[in-house]
C-alpha cells in the first residue's frame, strides 16, 4: 500500500511538522490528564456504545444521542459507511482527503470524480447538484474541503442534499474541520438531520481537539437503519477507553473553541501576509486551518534540508506538481517556517 | 445491535467481573507508563506502520515483520480478513466467538455451523476437515476455543491446512488465548505460515497483555496479497500511539508470560476443586485463562445480586440456557467468587 497522507514523522523525521491539520494548541490539558487517568482502566473493554460520550455529544451538538455514532477516527466511519452501503459509484469532488475514494475501492465501490475548478478557488459549484443522479450511491464532500481550505456555501449545501434526497444518495458530509471555521453555526448541516434522512455528518476529535494519536471520530444521522447498518461493519469495541475519556473532556472545555479561532484567525493572517511576500506563488482562500498554496515544485525538499514537514498535494486527484498544504501552527512554529523557508528559498539564488 | 458479550460492565455494574477472559495480573506496569507517557505524544498521528513495534513482535514471534498486520484488537482484523475475502460461504465450529459470524455477515457471507460435541467436551474433530470442502472461502477456529477452553491438536490442525491449502479456503486461526496455555509452542501454528499461505494467525494484546480498553491485536500471514487487501480495508491509521507503546515495553517484559501461565493454572485448580465441590453441574476440560461449565439456569441473575458478573453463554451457537463461563482472576477474587457463589445457592434453599 502507498502512503498519500501527510504527518508520516516516523519515515520523515522533521523539527517542525506542518504537513499535518491539527489544532496547534494540542489536546486540552483535561483531556490529556484523563486520557492518562483513563489508561489505568484499560484492563476492562471499553464501552461498546460510548454512552457517556454519545450522551455529552448529543448536548454539545444539538443532536439525539441515539443518532450518534463513534469511530476510530473518523477515517474508520467512512471505511464503515462503505462497506455498509456497498455503493456501486460514488461522487467525490477532488482534490479532496484521499480516503474518501480508499473506502470505495475497498468495498468494491467506482468512484467518479467531480472537478472542482481552480478559477472558482476549488469552490464547489452548481454543477456539483447536477453530478449526483441515480447511478449515485453515494456523494462524499469536505466542509470546508481539505487540502484546498475552500467552503460550500449553505444555499448549495441545502441544494445538495435536497437532490441527494431525490435520487436517493446517501450524502456523507465531512465537517470535521468545520469547527475552525468561524461561520460554523451557519455552515453546519447537523441540524438539518431530520430533514434529509441520507445525510450523514462526520466530525472528529481528532483535529480541533488536537489528538490524532488517540482516534476518536463521530458519525451523525437521522437514518436509523444505516446508523445500525454501519456500526454492524464495525466491530464493537472500537474506541478506546482513553479516547473516550479524552473526548468527554474536551467537551468540558467552554473555551477551547473560542481561543482555537482567535489564533488560527491571527496565524493564518500572519502567514498569508508572510507568503505572499514572495514565497508562494498562488494562496488560494482557506476559511481552515491550513494553508492550501502553488509554489516551486521543490519546495516540500528543499523545506525537508531545513527539518521542515509540509504535504506536497501532487498526488491529490485533479492537482498536479506544484501545490502544497501546510497547517497553521502557533506563532513561535509559524516565524520558523517563514524563516527556514526563507533560507530554504534564498538556496537557489 | 445487540450486544451478544461479557464485560459490558458499563450496563451492568458488579464489584466483580467474571464475566471477561483477560489476564487477572492486568496490564505490564512497563506498559502502563509507557501509554500513560505516550499520551502526550498524540497531537501526532500513529505511525500507521506500527513499524517498531511489527519490528519487535517479528522477533519475539519469529515471523517475518512484513508478514504482520496491526489491529485495532484483533476483533478489527477479523472484520477487515471478511471484507477483503468478501467470502461468500464461512465455516464456524460452534460453540465459538461470535464475531467471526458477524463479520462474515457484515461482509455479506454465509456462515456455516461446525457443531462441535459436547460428548467430545466440544473439541473439533476429524469433521472439521471434512467440512471444509471447495464451497468454503474462509474457515475461523478458535484456539484454544473461547468460550469452551477447549484445544485443537496439532495433527488436527495441520491435517486442516493442508485441506485448506487444497480447497483454497482461507484458514483464519484465532490464537488470542494461546500464550495462556503452557503447550503454546508445541501448539502454535506461527511457525507454518509459508507452508500455508492460506493461513491466518490472529493474536492480541488485550487478552494476555490485559488491555482491552486500549485494542492492540495482530494478524501473521505469509501471504502478502492478502495482507494488503486487508491493509486496504481499514483507515491506515487503525492502532493509537499509546497502544503500539504498551505493546512495545510488553514484548520486553521477560518474565510475563511465565507469571501467568502460574498463576493461571494455579487458580484454574483452585477453582475447578471448588467447583465441583457442589456448585457446577460439570466441568468442561480447560486449557485457557477461563472455565467453562454447565450450571442452573439462574446463576448468572443469582451472582448479579452478589454483586459478580459472570458470562451466560445461552446465546452462543450450539448451546443453551445453563451454560456458562468465567474468567480466572487472583486468588483473592476467585476466592470471593466462591464465597458469593455458595451464598447465591445457598439462597435458593
Amino acid at each position: 500500500m502507498e502512503f498519500t497522507h501527510g504527518g508520516d514523522i516516523y519515515r520523515n523525521p522533521a523539527e517542525y511538522d506542518f504537513s499535518v491539520n491539527i489544532n496547534p494548541l494540542g489536546m486540552p490539558e483535561k483531556s490529556l490528564e484523563a486520557a492518562q487517568q483513563a489508561i489505568l482502566s484499560c484492563s476492562a473493554y471499553p464501552d461498546w456504545r460510548g454512552e457517556k460520550l454519545c450522551g455529552a455529544l448529543a448536548e454539545a451538538e444539538g443532536v439525539r444521542a441515539e443518532n450518534i455514532l463513534l469511530g476510530n477516527g473518523a477515517a474508520e466511519l467512512i471505511y464503515a459507511l462503505c462497506f455498509c452501503l456497498r455503493p456501486k459509484k460514488g461522487l467525490i469532488p477532488v482534490p479532496s482527503f484521499g480516503e474518501y475514494e480508499s473506502a470505495l475501492l475497498a468495498a468494491g465501490g467506482v468512484p467518479v470524480f467531480e472537478n472542482l475548478r481552480e478559477e472558482n478557488n476549488f469552490c464547489p459549484e452548481a454543477g456539483l447538484v447536477k453530478a449526483v443522479t441515480e447511478e449515485i450511491d453515494v456523494l462524499f464532500l469536505c466542509n470546508p474541503n481539505n487540502p484546498t481550505g475552500s467552503l460550500t456555501d449553505r444555499e448549495l449545501l441545502v441544494k445538495t442534499a435536497q437532490k441527494c434526497e431525490e435520487t436517493g444518495t446517501y450524502f456523507c458530509l465531512d465537517e470535521c474541520f468545520l469547527p475552525f471555521v468561524e461561520r460554523e453555526g451557519e455552515l453546519t448541516m447537523k441540524g438539518m438531520l431530520e430533514a434529509f434522512p441520507h445525510l450523514i455528518v462526520l466530525r472528529a476529535f481528532t483535529k480541533v481537539y488536537g489528538m490524532p494519536g488517540l482516534r476518536l471520530g463521530y458519525a451523525m444521522t437521522a437514518n436509523k437503519e444505516l446508523l445500525a447498518g454501519m456500526r454492524a461493519c464495525m466491530q464493537p469495541w472500537n474506541t478506546s477507553i482513553p479516547a473516550q475519556a479524552a473526548g468527554l473532556e474536551a467537551l468540558r472545555d467552554e473555551n477551547w473553541l473560542a481561543r482555537t479561532r482567535q489564533l488560527i484567525g491571527r496565524e493564518r493572517e500572519y502567514l498569508r501576509k508572510e507568503l505572499s511576500a514572495g514565497l508562494a506563488e498562488r494562496i488560494y482562500p482557506s476559511s481552515a486551518n491550513f494553508i492550501f498554496f502553488k509554489s516551486r515544485n521543490d519546495l516540500k525538499e528543499r523545506l525537508m534540508h531545513e527539518k521542515v514537514l509540509i504535504r506536497s498535494c501532487s498526488n491529490y486527484r485533479n492537482l498536479t506538481e506544484g501545490y502544497f498544504r501546510i497547517g497553521i501552527r502557533t506563532h513561535e512554529e509559524n516565524r520558523e517556517l517563514v524563516r527556514r523557508w526563507k533560507r530554504a528559498a534564498g538556496e537557489c539564488r
